[in-house]
This record gives C-alpha cells, sequence and structure tokens, in this order.
C-alpha cells in the first residue's frame, strides 16, 4: 500500500480506511461515558517537564519525549516541556489550579498519549488513552459505577466474550501480609502473583523464589493461588479473604469495601456472569489503595482491555491536593485491534454513499442540484469533479473508493424528469422519476433501518 | 476561576464548561464535510525534522518545537523529530507515500498544530486547524465545491454576516505586473496590496513607496484600486480585469478561470450576496496559483475565519508528487471566538440532564434503576455518587453544575410507584407517575423538539 513508511517511528498515519472502526468506538466510548454525566475534560499535548518527570519512576522518564527549549536564551540542548505521558498527571495538574471545580469530579479524556518505547505488534509511541475517573468521592458506589461504566460501554461495542477480574488492594496486602512475605518485598510479591494466569503455578513458583522470599511464605501463597482459592464467585472470593485477612484492620476494611461494592454492582445491575472475583489480580502500578479491576478477552490473548482502580492519595502525589479517586482506562487501541480482527475493515469513514456522474459540461448545474437534495436528506453524495471526464472514468472513481450508488442527470433524464441510478455492487442500473430519487436511494442504503 | 495557570505557556486546558461551543463546531464542520464525501484523515502529532524544516521559510522554522533525541546514542541536545506546524506538509507526505489513492483525494483533517509564537489574544501555540483539500483535480469544479463547502460550513454554524472573497492569483500577478512592478518586487507588492482593507489609501501607498518602486507604478495600482475597481460584483471584476490584464497570457488564462468558477459557483446555488470579487485581495502566502477565497466577518474585526486557494505545485514543492490541489483552512479557533462572544458560554459538554439522588443506602437500587431507565431513553442521567449524603447536599451538587432536573425515589414514592421530579430552575417539584416519568422529563428537558 505503501510507497515508504515516512512517519515517525510507532506512529501511524489514519487514512479514511483505518478510521471508521477507531471513530465509531470512540464514539460510542463519548455516548456512554455522558449517558453516566462524565463530562469531557482536554488538556495540552505539553506538559512543563517538572509537572511531568519524577511522577512516574526513572525507567519511565526515560520514555519521555522532551522538547528543546526556543529563542535566543535557551542553553544548547535545554529541554523545558515533555509530551503527555499518560492522562492522570494532567488531571491532577487540573484539580490542582481549579479548586472551584464541583466535586465529585466527573471527568473523562480521550487523548492520545506519547512513550518512546520499543514498538512491537500493537504497541505504538503515540496512541489514545481513554479514561474515566471520579476524583472526590469515597463511596463503593462510585467504584461500582466505574465497573458499571465499564460492562455498559463493552456493551455497547457489541465487544467479545468478556471477563471483568475484581479484587482489592487491601484485601491482597493483608493476604501479602498475612502469609508471611517481608514488607519491603510486597509489591514485587504482588506483581509475581500477578501473573498467575500467564506464567501458571511453577512460573509463579519460580518468580516468587528469586525475590529471596521466606520458604514457607512462597508455600502458603501458593497453596492459596492454586489449592484452595483464585478466582470464582464473590461469596466463595468473600469466604476465602475472610479465612485469610479477617484478623487483620486491613483485611477487615477491605472485606468491607467489596461488601459494599459487591452491594451497589447488584444496584447497578451489572450481571454476575460478567464479573470475577480473583484474589491473584493485582494490577501493575503500585498506587491503588482500594478495589482494583480489569477487563480481559480470554479468547483474544491480548493482555487486558481495561484496567482501574481506586487510588486515593495519588493526585496528591502527583502534585495535586489529597483528593480520594477512583477511575479506569478503557484500551482503546487494543479495543479497536480486536473489533478489527473479528469484523474486518468495515468501510471507510466519512466516504460518500452517493456519487453523482457528470454528464458534460451542459449538466453540472442538474448534477449539483440533484447532489444537494441527495446530501439535504442526510446522504453523504459527492458530485464527480471534473466536467469533461469520460462516464466510464468517472465510474471506475466510484468503484475504487466504494460508494456504493451512482446517480446520473444527462439530457434524456432531464426530459423525462428521472434520474439514472446505477448500484454498483449488481450493476444494474435502473431509470427512477425524480419525486422518487431520494425514497430510492435511502432503501438501497438500507438508511431507515439504520 | 485557576488557582494559578499551570499550562504551558499559550497552551490550554478545555474544562467541560469550554467544550460545549468547541465540540459542536467540530461535529457541525464534519458532517458539513462528509456530506460532500470528504473523508477524514489523521496523521502523527510529530514529523521527522527532515520533514518540517525548510518548507515555510527560515523564520517559520524557528517556531518549531523540536524534540530531543531519545536513548544512549543520542547526541547532546540533537533534536530528530518536531511537532506538526501546519496540517498541508503531513498532506504532502501522506500523498507521496500512498500512489494507489484514488484521484481526486478528497480529504479534511482537524488536528492540532503547534507554533512558538508569542502568545497574544486569540493566538495560542497549540490550536486546532480545519483543513479541506481536493488533490489531483484541475477543474474549477473542485475550486466551486471548496468554496461551496465553505459557504454551507458557515450556514450550518448559523454564523454571522459573513462575506466570502474571491480573486486569483493569475489576474493579480498579471495587474501588477501591468502596473509596471519589477518582478523581484511583486510579492511584497501583493503583500502590500492585500492590507487594502485594513490600513487604507495612504497605508496602501506608503507601503508601496517603502518598496522602491517606480512611482508610476505605484501611482497605477493606487489608481486602479481606489479609484477604478476594488470590490464588486462578478461582471464589474471580470470588466475591470478585462480592461487591465486581457492582454497577457496569465491575465487571460485566470480570467477564463474565473468565468468556469462563477458558472459553477452558480451551479452549486452559492447565492451571489455572500459572494465578493476583490481585485486585492491576496492571501499572505506565496505559493497559490490559480483562485484564492477567504472569508470575513466585517463586523468582528477579527482577520479572516476561512482562506484557501488553488496552489498546483506545493504538493511537489513539500516532497510530494507533482499534483494539482485546491483547499481552505477553515479557522476554528476564530470561529470558536466569534460564537462564544455572541451566544455566551452555552451550558457545558456532557453535563447530565438529570440526576437522580440517593436517599438512603436502602434506595440506591432503586435510583440505579430509575437511572439506567432515563439514560436508555436517551437522557444523559448520572445518580448522586454516595448514599449516605444529605438531599440538600445532593441538590447543591445538581445545582453547581447547571443540572437542570432531579429525580428522587424515596419509601414514599416507591410506595405509589411515583418519582419526585425538582425543576431547580423553578425550583419546583412535581410528583410523577413511573409510567409517566420519562415523558415528564422529555417535555422538561425539550427532547422533542431538538
Amino acid at each position: 500500500m505503501a510507497a515508504k513508511e515516512n512517519t515517525p517511528k510507532g506512529m501511524r498515519d489514519f487514512l479514511p480506511s483505518a478510521l471508521a472502526t477507531r471513530e465509531r468506538v470512540i464514539a460510542t466510548v463519548k455516548r456512554v461515558f455522558e449517558s453516566y454525566g462524565y463530562a469531557p475534560l482536554e488538556t495540552p499535548t505539553l506538559e512543563r517537564l517538572e509537572v511531568l518527570t519524577g511522577k512516574y519512576g526513572e525507567e519511565a522518564d526515560k520514555l519521555i519525549f522532551r522538547i528543546l527549549k526556543r529563542g535566543e536564551g535557551a542553553g544548547a540542548g535545554e529541554a523545558d516541556l515533555g509530551l503527555r505521558y499518560d492522562l492522570t498527571v494532567p488531571l491532577s495538574r487540573v484539580v490542582a489550579a481549579h479548586r472551584d471545580l464541583p466535586m465529585p469530579f466527573k471527568r473523562y479524556q480521550i487523548q492520545p498519549v506519547w512513550r518512546a518505547e520499543k514498538p512491537q505488534k500493537g504497541r505504538f509511541r503515540e496512541f489514545v488513552q481513554c479514561d474515566v475517573d471520579v476524583v472526590g468521592a469515597t463511596s463503593m458506589l462510585a467504584d461500582a459505577e466505574i465497573i458499571a461504566v465499564t460492562h455498559e460501554t463493552l456493551k455497547a461495542l457489541d465487544f467479545p466474550k468478556y471477563r471483568i477480574s475484581i479484587n482489592n488492594r487491601k484485601i491482597l496486602s493483608a493476604f501479602i501480609d498475612a502469609a508471611g512475605v517481608p514488607a519491603k518485598l510486597k509489591y514485587p510479591a504482588i506483581r509475581a502473583i500477578d501473573k498467575r494466569d500467564k506464567i501458571g503455578r511453577d512460573g509463579v513458583t519460580k518468580e516468587l523464589a528469586k525475590l529471596d522470599l521466606p520458604a514457607a511464605a512462597v508455600d502458603r501463597l501458593i497453596d492459596i493461588l492454586f489449592e484452595r482459592y483464585s478466582r470464582g464467585h464473590f461469596s466463595e472470593y468473600i469466604e476465602a479473604a475472610g479465612q485469610t485477612v479477617a484478623d487483620v484492620e486491613e483485611g477487615r476494611a477491605g472485606i468491607a469495601e467489596m461488601e459494599a461494592l459487591h452491594g451497589y454492582l447488584n444496584d447497578f445491575g451489572v450481571p454476575a456472569k460478567y464479573l470475577s472475583f480473583d484474589l491473584h489480580m493485582a494490577r501493575g502500578l503500585d498506587y491503588y489503595t482500594g478495589p482494583i479491576f480489569e477487563t480481559t478477552v480470554p479468547e483474544a490473548g491480548i493482555g487486558s482491555v481495561t484496567g482501574g482502580g481506586r487510588y486515593d492519595h495519588l493526585i496528591m502525589l502527583l502534585g495535586g491536593p489529597d483528593l480520594p479517586a477512583v477511575g479506569t482506562t478503557i484500551g482503546l487501541e487494543r479495543i479497536i485491534t480486536i473489533l478489527e480482527e473479528r469484523d474486518g475493515a468495515n468501510g471507510a469513514s466519512g466516504y460518500a454513499e452517493v456519487m453523482v456522474a457528470v454528464y458534460d459540461a451542459e449538466h453540472v448545474g442538474a448534477a449539483a442540484a440533484v447532489a444537494a437534495e441527495i446530501r439535504a436528506a442526510g446522504i453523504r453524495c459527492e458530485i464527480y469533479l471534473d466536467a469533461k471526464a469520460k462516464l466510464a472514468k468517472q465510474f471506475s472513481y466510484a468503484d475504487a473508493k466504494g460508494i456504493p450508488l451512482v446517480v446520473t442527470v444527462g439530457p434524456d433524464e432531464v426530459a423525462k424528469n428521472a434520474a439514472a441510478v446505477k448500484d454498483l455492487a449488481t450493476r444494474k442500473q435502473a431509470e427512477v422519476p425524480r419525486a422518487k430519487l431520494l425514497a430510492h436511494l435511502k432503501a438501497a442504503l438500507n438508511h431507515d433501518k439504520r
């Protein structure tokens, strides 16, 4: 297709043919978010470097695209700005700057972020993130709503079979403690058991052993996660959690959160069959403080398509006020990949549904008039932009673009007050009276069924 | 409003309250463009520096935001990428890379661009451009369609009184030649007479004198533009052009283009009252080769809101194949400024139309159920995210966000199978049977009239 790749490494052009699924997914996501009262936020592509750096860890800081200072006074090679790395730091900055926002602040943000990672299949250096968060609410109602919104979004996208895994960082933390893991190894141990589904019992055992954990702690973790309980219904999860961590304050707090969350999920009508309560599910990042959740499509083998949780102090750590927060990222790029693999390329975005051919220079007015009439009926319609082109060339153009219908108004049709309509799929042409043209086109395009 | 400005200089956060007009304008522009068969193109935020530099002139090159090389091997302070400076260079790059695009290629692109200019009122360092172009068409039908699309777009936006000025670079060039301006002063002279409306006769005379033009040439230009013809109807324009440049080949070619263009504008049904044929209108940039056009709102005093023309060799100069092209930029930021000044802030984007209050923890299910029902009817509806909050606090939140209606379902309402609906504007509350709730809300929100 491309003569040569001439975009920067890991960054993509989106031609109309690549935008159809993309635009449909984004429009659906926006519609669902807004139906729940989440409002859009947009922030600049660039942030001051001091806002960006030191927030994501040393490794991540190396992946930030940095902007050279401009103007005369700039020291050689000095950078002062960077490209947005995620949507949470900008959210924290906005909440810090606008203290009079009505709380809870329910916002979504769908914008690209940039990371100078090694590009690989499905991983790009410029990709769109889609975050939906509630800032300023402590109630589990907010956590339940984020999960309900996730479910509604995937349902609205007619997404293939998916599983929303739910766990709680307080329970997980107490469970790791109870197994006898030293405090400084807590997060490494959490990251190891999070790999359960990917690397299995032997893999997790090896990972835990690598951490220099006491052998008894490794045994206890493996015993629970592979013999007693790992994933199941809420009642089993609560029973397993109760047996493991109910004697620790953090554990009891986590259990209370999960009971409230489960009740609210029921109130929101999220069907239990989509939910899985997973004691090993950890989410990679360290900053979660309560419920955590992610969505996987077991058949796609592509990792999680959504992921989030409660992060009650992160906004403060990122430079904002100390406000509780809960939210999720919807992995747009992965969702688009899965839908495109299932459905194939589904037409092109914005292409015309009807082309009006131009019979000759004398009939441009007739063609333009019929095109205007077709557009006014809500049908995308282009007129061929050369009055001297042979009709065969015009029809080839419509074929190349995949425009399904071509209307021609030549002298015969003008005389009869009609239009010739050709269906490029069947190659059949019909003469249609002008008064019936719009109805004919709408029926051929299935407009009434949309 | 803001505790402190913490965005980079000249770059803006858009809170929901700032996004309502913005999103409406962008959606309208997209709809009109697509109705004519223009399809969207999106390109990466970053371009390789060698693609960007040397294309816009030396001054512009200084305004490009440059990205430091990443990774170990990078020389200190070296840059290899830059932020998109306009949408024409990316278009040229895409056309060069994808030689199998159906021609003419009709695309629009609505994306931000970045220029490190001194910020001032209405001028930002990050702003959205909106270009619509036809690549690969020589017929004046394409130029006429671009003007028709411009007109349709402004009409669809219910834009205040505007004037589309049209001229032709071939006629302008021949006219400047005929006045006796030396070739090397042609573009400076064009830029001087383009200022006619802003700086008047004395201003233009001074600007021309500064160029060291022969006095006779200055006299001839001023005589034509201020005594004989400057702006008017097509017939007067063609008459003036004929008197001035019909004996030069370039002039005759320009006149022929304008006659074809005028005929096609008529075919497209663009009303003559919006059109002004302006012999002095030049557009700043040097690369136009045929018809040029711009839209001004004389009452707004804000410069042009759209501007474009035919640029038959620019794509080649920018590194693409030698394809003819015509298009326009729609000045989204200026259009939004004018509409917001006229209409005021018009609500917030995405905010809920209805809030369902939560009576107490026992009634979360009832509240969630009624909220789901309201959403399913296409009404944006949020539930208050704290079951323990007093109703007064919940109503204050709805007031602060400007949510017009609050629905409450407490024990009384459950018993009567009803809902309490409060209109926050009138402060009146009504008890509405559940079966009539959706109809009641739709009527109160004027949904049926939308």
